[in-house]
C-alpha cells in the first residue's frame, strides 16, 4: 500500500503549474507551427509549449481579466480558449472561414471576433465559447475593440461604415455611428477609450471619432496621408494597434513610405516626420518614457529603430536578428521582447541600456502578449 | 487499498488555492484589525482574511510583478510579505518606528520604505526582506515612487529636498534633483513617469519636475493653491496618490478648501475650478472615461462626486454610505469598488448606471488595491 500510496503522491504533486501567478506570463505566437510557447518574464523563460490553436500565420489574442484564460483568433477561423495554469487548449470553435482579430468585454463576459470569410462580427460567450449573437455586415469587418460597458466598435471594410455595438441587454443593440471612408484597412483605440481612429486605404487620411460623445462624429485628418501612385510598393500593411500615443501625440505609420507621422491628439494637426529606414510595421510606445520603437516591412524587418517622441530624433538603431516581427514591453517598461521569426528566437532587451539581455528559443515567433493586457481598454 | 487511495485523493486535491489566476484579485485593508481581506473581482466575493499585519490605521502596499505578492506598508513601520496564492504572510520586518508608504522596482527585485521616524529610505530585497540600503534624510521623506530602470523618487518634508535613488548597479547612486519648497506634504508620478508632482505645505505652490530631462529643474506652479490662514481646517490632509491626470489636466484638491483645481498638464497653467461638496480626499480617474470621481474629508465623507473632466461639472452626487475613505477601480472602468469604513462594507458600483451591484463584508475598510497596480509605474 505503501508503494501505492507513493505512485499517487508522485503523480499528483508534481503537476507543474500549482500555484501560478499569472502577472508576468504571456504567450508567443509560434506561426509555423500553429503553437504557442507559454513565457515567464520574470524568469525570462519558456514554461511550455501549448499545441493544436489550427492556423497561426496571423493571429491575435486577448486575455480573460483574471489573466487565467487566452483567446487566440487565427486565421484559420478558429477561436480557442487557451488555459495558461492548466497550459492547454479548453475550448476551440471553427467560427468562420476567416477571422482578422477579436476582443473580449470589459467585464470578460463575451468575446466578439471580426471576420472576412463571412464577414460580420460574432459574439461569444467567454466561458463557454457558445454563440451568443452574430451580426452580419456588408463586407469584412476590422478594427473590431472592446469599449466600456459590454460594448464592441468595428469598422466595414467594403463600406467604410463604423458600428457600435452594446451587449449589456439580453438583446444587442447596433448602431452605425458613421462613416469612415473608402476601404478603412485597420482601426485603434487610445488608450483612454476617448478616440476611434481608422486608417483608409482607398483614399487618403484618417478618420477619428469621439467615443465618449453621446453622438460621435467622423472627422477626417491628415488628408495627405496614405498610399499614392508614385509610392513603393506597400510590402506589408502597417498594423494600426501599433500606433503610439505618446506626449499628446499619435505615431502613425506611414503607409508605404518610410516615414513616421506625428500628430496633434487633440487638434489632429501634424506636428513632424521622422524618415526611417523602412515601411513601419508596429510603432509602439515604451512604457514610462518618451521613446517609441518601430520595426518594417520586409525586406528591411531585420531592424528596429528607437524614436524620442519630445523632437522626433531616431535616438537609437538596432539590428537585433533576422525577420523582427513584433515587440513587447513589461508593462512598467524595464524590457522589451521581440521576436525574430527567422532566427527562431525571442530577444529580451533592457530599454535603458538597450542591451541584449537573454533570448529564449521560440519555433517562427510572431506576435508576443503578456498578461498585463487584461487591463488595458481596446487591447 | 482503495481507501487509502481515496483519502490521499480527498486530502491532497481540495488545496483551496490551486491553480489560481492572480489577475482579478485584490486586498482590502482592514484599519482596525491589522487584518486583509483577499478579494475576487469578477465573483465580486471576498475570498479569505489575512492576519496579523500590524498597525493598518495608515497603511498601503504594492505588488510583485507576478502579482503574487503584495508588500505592505504599515503604519507601525512593518513591512509585510504577503503571499496572495497561499494566503498568508510569508515575511515581516519592523523596519521603522513609522512609515508612510513604500514603492516596488520596475524590475521588482527591490522594495522601498519612505519613512517618518527616523526619516529616510530603507531598501529591501524584495524575495527575502534582507536589508539591502539606508539612505538616511534629513527628516520625514513622503512621496516615495518607482522610476524606470531600478530608480526610486523621494522628497524630503523637513528641507523640500527632492532625491532620485538608482539602484541599478552594486553601490546605490542617490542624487538631490533640487527643492520643492517648503514642506512638500506629498508628491506623485504621473501615470508616464514624465511629471513628478510635489504639494507643497509650508508654502502654497506645487513644484513638477521632469523625469524624462537628465538635469530636472523645480518649476513651480499654482502658486495661490495651498492652505491659506483663513480657510477652513484642514480635516484630513489630501492624497496626490489620488491625483488624476484627464484630458492633458491635472485635477487636485484644494487643501482645505471644498474644490478640485484643474491645471494643465503641459503649460501648468489653472484651467479651471470645480466646487464640490467637502474637501477632496481622493481624486480618481475612471478609466476609458472623461469622469473623476471624488471623495470628501469628515465629517463630509458619506459622499462621493463623479466630475466630468471636459467641462468640469459635477455630473453625479452619491452617498453610498458612512465613511467613505477609498475607492478603486476594475482597470479597464467598469467597475469602482468603495470601502464604507463605518458601514463594515465594500460597495461595488457600476461606472455606467452608477447603481449599486453588490456589497461584501469588511472590518472597517480603508484601502482597496486591485492586483492590476503591478503594472503600473509609481503606483
Amino acid at each position: 500500500m505503501k508503494r501505492a500510496l507513493a505512485f499517487v503522491l508522485l503523480t499528483l504533486l508534481p503537476l507543474p503549474a500549482l500555484g501560478q501567478a499569472t502577472g508576468d506570463l504571456g504567450l508567443v505566437i509560434e506561426r509555423a507551427t500553429g503553437s504557442l510557447l507559454l513565457i515567464d518574464r520574470s524568469d525570462r523563460a519558456a514554461l511550455g509549449r501549448i499545441e493544436g490553436l489550427g492556423d497561426l500565420s496571423h493571429a491575435s489574442m486577448t486575455y480573460s481579466p483574471d489573466e487565467r484564460f487566452a483567446y487566440v483568433f487565427g486565421r484559420d477561423g478558429g477561436l480557442s480558449k487557451v488555459d495558461l495554469i492548466d497550459r492547454k487548449v479548453v475550448a476551440r470553435t471553427l467560427q468562420a472561414g476567416n477571422s482578422i482579430g477579436g476582443a473580449i468585454s470589459d467585464d470578460g463576459r463575451l468575446v466578439a471576433v471580426s471576420n472576412y470569410e463571412p464577414g460580420g462580427v460574432k459574439v461569444f460567450d467567454a466561458e463557454t465559447l457558445a454563440p451568443v449573437a452574430d451580426i452580419p455586415a456588408a463586407g469584412k469587418t476590422i478594427g473590431l475593440v472592446d469599449l466600456p460597458g459590454r460594448r464592441f466598435a468595428w469598422t466595414v471594410w467594403d463600406t467604410g461604415e463604423v458600428f457600435v455595438g452594446d451587449f449589456s441587454a439580453p438583446a444587442p443593440q447596433v448602431t452605425m455611428i458613421g462613416n469612415a471612408g473608402k476601404n478603412p484597412f485597420d482601426a485603434v483605440l487610445t488608450a483612454d477609450a476617448h478616440t476611434y481612429l481608422v486608417g483608409l486605404f482607398g483614399e487618403k487620411g484618417v478618420t477619428a471619432f469621439d467615443l465618449w460623445s453621446d453622438a460621435p462624429q467622423p472627422e477626417k485628418f491628415l488628408t495627405d496621408y496614405g498610399k499614392t501612385g508614385e509610392d513603393m510598393p506597400v510590402y506589408k500593411m502597417p498594423h494600426l494597434q501599433g500606433w503610439a500615443f505618446t506626449e499628446g501625440q499619435f505615431a502613425l505609420p506611414a503607409v508605404g513610405r518610410h516615414e513616421v507621422l506625428w500628430v496633434d491628439s487633440e487638434t489632429h494637426a501634424e506636428r513632424g516626420t521622422t524618415p526611417v529606414h523602412g515601411q513601419p510595421v508596429f510603432i509602439i510606445a515604451q512604457p514610462a518614457s518618451p521613446y517609441v520603437w518601430v520595426n518594417f516591412a520586409t525586406p528591411l524587418n531585420d531592424t528596429v529603430q528607437v524614436i524620442d517622441s519630445r523632437d522626433h530624433s531616431v535616438v537609437a538603431t538596432l539590428t537585433p536578428g533576422k525577420a523582427i516581427l513584433h515587440m513587447e514591453f513589461a508593462p512598467r517598461g524595464a524590457e522589451v521582447w521581440i521576436s525574430s521569426r527567422d532566427d527562431n528566437k525571442v530577444l529580451i532587451y533592457d530599454t535603458r541600456s538597450r542591451e541584449k539581455l537573454a533570448e529564449i528559443a521560440a519555433q517562427s515567433p510572431s506576435g508576443i502578449f503578456f498578461t498585463a493586457r487584461a487591463h488595458q481598454p481596446g487591447l
